[in-house]
């Protein structure tokens, strides 16, 4: 699906490389490192939001680019914070170095992120970079610290799902609009689409940590109800199944193995996973149809399919 | 010295504090405590600047909140990974919230920061912003990975304060004086003056780690030496001092607080601190030499006494 926008993502993984493998060592090929092997969602999104309206060049690279350091960074500060030993398969930057060095190294990717920004020299999209920069700071700190341990509802998993997810799609194919001089109409309908792109991929996320292995997962399954949070399938299954349930006891304590391994199995076979899957496909198509007021092109036809894509994929 | 241009620093610290203020409880308020009390060095640069110039205004007063949050976060960071009970005397974030929400704290206020820069509008800035948040970040993983531990000159000591705090300082009067559409030769004046008075500044901090007490630091003393930091003074110890000394016991691993408190006692009393307070007199001098081709002023002289000042401080 992705094969005609190839040349455009290899541009991209070329800029993320040259930017990164120059800086001093250890740090800039550690970096490099790193970024290499991402699924590059979001430099997809940009490249061809920009090709819908005829646009494309450096300057959709460079902001590729940043978008792509700026997920990483959060994801290197996710990772120091909860000791994860594994993402993407590959060993987590602070199992490497130590943990402040690996914060650090987070918010140098920021600062490189806001440089490719900078370069842009395009106030709106800096401004919306530097919003969703504190969106998703915001929602991941009220998760944690309001939310967790306490009773949580649909209305909860969407506010978190749209900051900590969401908000960087929708500022993803909306700066991409800004950057290829899309109509204010056409730039709403792009940050729609985005948005509910993400809303879809953060529930199949959610799936797949419940459905996957280890080995499909880059991580062990489960992580999520293990830390306590209740992601939609789960709710799915809460909403649902008896007061005295397994995942309720994974949810009070009960966190060895076996209890989290019947705890899956039960939410697995109870129909929740379907439910869930459903709801996401909900959100594929209202991603699709913001689209419908966009020019239609090969593009176009290719970022629908994208959204279609989300709620099929194993990882 | 800073009297006349009081009501400008109180500007500043009303938008921190309307910015901060508003954000979503738990975040926003506790970042307000977290930002409130600080010495506002970098907004004082930011005003006399300006002033120096004729310049002053809205603008300068978001660019100096800016320097403040930025600077603000690289602390956060540090205290947290340092896992450093106390700054500024009081409880650091990390001590009150989980270390992964103190991280996002940071984070969030780099947004914010970056936000407040987006406004200005100036790509210049936005560039420079960009620029020495990754300086100061790859000077601290430098320092962290490759130098410590190893044997460490004062090369290698004057080029990890030039990134991990003259950097800071020289940005600040630049970018100020770039707002304040200063000249080329100006600017770079104005960079110059920075980067000495951060030079001085630093040096002078590496002292107060050794001869403040816990009362006045906000921390215990001799902090840099238990991390097996060489600081300025320490070095000038180590130039004249046998290798079997206090220092040598206390970077070879005896951690005691007794061997710390002798190692600070051989130091203080060998001269030492007298040679870096006069390494760091010769870049206030630097500085303030940097000033002469700037208008003359009250406002260049107040930053003329401002870099006298950072010698003289006792926190």
């Amino acid at each position: 699906m992705l094969e005609p926008i190839r040349p455009e993502i290899e541009r991209v993984e070329r800029l993320l490389h040259e930017t990164l493998a120059s800086v001093e060592e250890p740090l800039g090929p550690t970096l490099d490192r790193l970024l290499d092997g991402g699924k590059r969602l979001r430099s997809a999104l940009v490249v061809l939001t920009g090709q819908v309206f005829g646009a494309s060049g450096a300057p959709f690279h460079s902001l590729a680019a940043a978008l792509d350091m700026l997920h990483a960074a959060t994801l290197i500060h996710d990772d120091v914070m909860d000791v994860s030993p594994l993402r993407r398969g590959c060993e987590t930057l602070h199992t490497v170095w130590p943990a402040r060095a690996a914060v650090l190294a987070g918010d140098y990717l920021l600062g490189q992120a806001t440089a490719l920004i900078a370069d842009l020299e395009h106030p709106r999209i800096c401004k919306a970079f530097a919003t969703v920069l504190r969106t998703m700071c915001a929602g991941e700190i009220r998760q944690m610290l309001v939310i967790r341990g306490r009773h949580r509802c649909r209305e909860e998993y969407y506010r978190s799902s749209e900051a900590k997810t969401a908000s960087l799609f929708a500022a993803t194919t909306e700066m991409a609009g800004v950057l290829a001089r899309a109509g204010g109409p056409e730039i709403a309908a792009l940050h729609r689409f985005g948005r509910e792109f993400g809303l879809a991929f953060q529930i199949v996320d959610d799936v797949l940590d419940l459905t996957g292995d280890e080995a499909q997962l880059g991580k062990p399954a489960g992580s999520d109800l293990r830390q306590g949070l209740l992601t939609l399938p789960i709710l799915c299954y809460l909403e649902r199944a008896e007061g005295d349930n397994p995942v309720n006891a994974v949810l009070s304590g009960q966190q060895e193995e076996e209890h989290v391994r019947a705890a899956i199995e039960v939410v697995r076979s109870s129909g929740a996973i379907e439910v869930a899957l459903e709801e996401a496909r909900g959100h594929v198509r209202q991603s699709q149809g913001a689209l419908a007021t966009l020019p239609d092109n090969a593009a176009r036809h290719t970022l629908c399919a994208l959204a279609g894509y989300v709620v099929e994929r194993r990882q």
